[in-house]
């Protein structure tokens, strides 16, 4: 049977998994609905498209009292945090199963409390992809013996200039001219200072032992062309450590090729009855 | 609903899984039949379990036949790769799920593609654990844009002795003195010559490319207190590297704890409807 997916968000990454799905990489569903504020997005998107959504929206209150609503099988986001926030609960409270691409609007624990409760009593599915990291699986295999979780994420001057941390400063990105760690604290004041940063952190945190006790190193290296994300583990019977380098999506060179892919693979297990192969 | 499981295999991870479901870390569900073909193993775990099993085995057609069998819900193989193909088809064909810790057991491709066509064409679920490593999610999102992946295992001389690639060789481990790369092949080739790694080298290549193409290397250090395995993948759009080392099971000094871990956390998200965290 084939399934019908909403996408809500067209920008970079909900139009690779729009166009992932109408390449029919992803068997036995379709596209049925884009949603996305800015009907610019809509109408590109649409246009690439070769097998036609049934309707776009521009208006969250047009989609969900539409007739082709109860159509739809499973969401995806892949928009933001605040939309993530604002369209999630009434979705999941509305009977759809989603994928949600903005981890970091877990960051807020009344969001978090209120999906937790959809899933265990209202028996809603909820996935979150890796993101642009992988190790999801074990860290939640050892989450209840760990000692300390450290995500040290290393980027360029110019994929970090702007954010929070120097304009509360007065500080300016482009005079950093040698590889420096420009912040150590919790995921959770991490998210403030560097909100690009927010669904990695995000998704660290929630696989492992939360915002509070997850530490994030932001470190300014000139010379880096890649997005470089380190985890280091020490846990009771043992310790591990990832790096992974990153490089953009061909589309779109704010987005980590690994982010749209790790979407993608989230999306097949969560439709496809395929062998589960990962804790 | 209270899900019944059967636990095939009652050595060092059968023992763990099953107390692990007994002290109720995993919600709604209990051990309903214990099998192990060794009827010490059975009674040694039945004694430590505070709720006990409604029946236990030690021949599999007195379990199949069995009334009870049509009440379990879902089957654990922590046995042995032989005991996992031997069982493992006939109980997806009488309509059980289950969770597969053996994963050589699909280095045999005549099994693999019947597990698979049980997937697809009957409906039915099979979980494959991370086992001693991690990083499934990421090696599955990448999977079809990586250009190599090798998978370094280095052991004590304790630990890797009595492995076939000595006793064919004529050689003896103890004669190692200093770290020593003993081979360097395809992850096919590996399993045969060290066929106690193979859950990790079957886990690496069923996650990404495969037996014949994951590249596999075996190292000795008379030095090394734990067992160490690395994932080295270079791919399309970045790299990624994991190392981890791995302390035993206080149980069971053969068995690395990640590996009982691995398991228990396999087991709860095939059980439990919870946030679904990583690709």
């Amino acid at each position: 049977m084939t399934k019908n997916i909403a996408i809500i968000g067209c920008g970079a990454i909900g139009y690779e998994i729009a166009k992932s799905i109408d390449d029919r990489n992803i068997p036995n569903c379709r596209v049925c609905v884009l949603f996305d504020t800015e009907r610019e997005q809509l109408d590109y998107l649409e246009s690439d498209l070769t097998n036609k959504p049934d309707a776009m929206f521009d208006r969250f209150d047009d989609f969900i009292t539409s007739d082709i609503f109860s159509k739809i099988d499973f969401v995806v986001e892949a928009a933001s945090i605040e939309a993530a926030r604002r369209y999630s609960i009434k979705l999941l409270q509305e009977g759809k199963d989603m994928m949600i691409m903005s981890t970091g609007s877990f960051s807020d624990p009344t969001f978090s409390k209120e999906i937790l409760n959809l899933i265990h009593n209202g028996g809603r599915r909820v996935y979150l992809p890796s993101g642009a990291i992988g190790g999801a699986d074990i860290l939640r295999a050892v989450k209840g013996y760990i000692d300390e979780v450290i995500l040290t994420t290393t980027k360029s001057v110019n994929s970090i200039k702007g954010a929070p941390y120097f304009l509360k400063r007065g500080q300016n990105a482009d005079s950093i001219f040698d590889k420096t760690t420009i912040f150590e604290g919790s995921a959770e004041e991490a998210i403030k200072e560097f909100p690009s940063n927010i669904n990695v952190s995000a998704l660290v945190s929630l696989a492992g032992i939360g915002f509070q006790d997850t530490r994030v190193r932001v470190v300014v290296d000139p010379l880096i062309e890649t997005n470089r994300h380190e985890i280091a583990v020490k846990w009771k019977y043992g310790e591990f450590y990832i790096k992974i380098n990153n490089r953009p999506s061909p589309s779109n060179p704010k987005t980590s090729y690994l982010a749209v892919l790790s979407a993608i693979e989230c999306l097949r297990s969560a439709l496809v009855n395929d062998i589960q192969i990962g804790s």
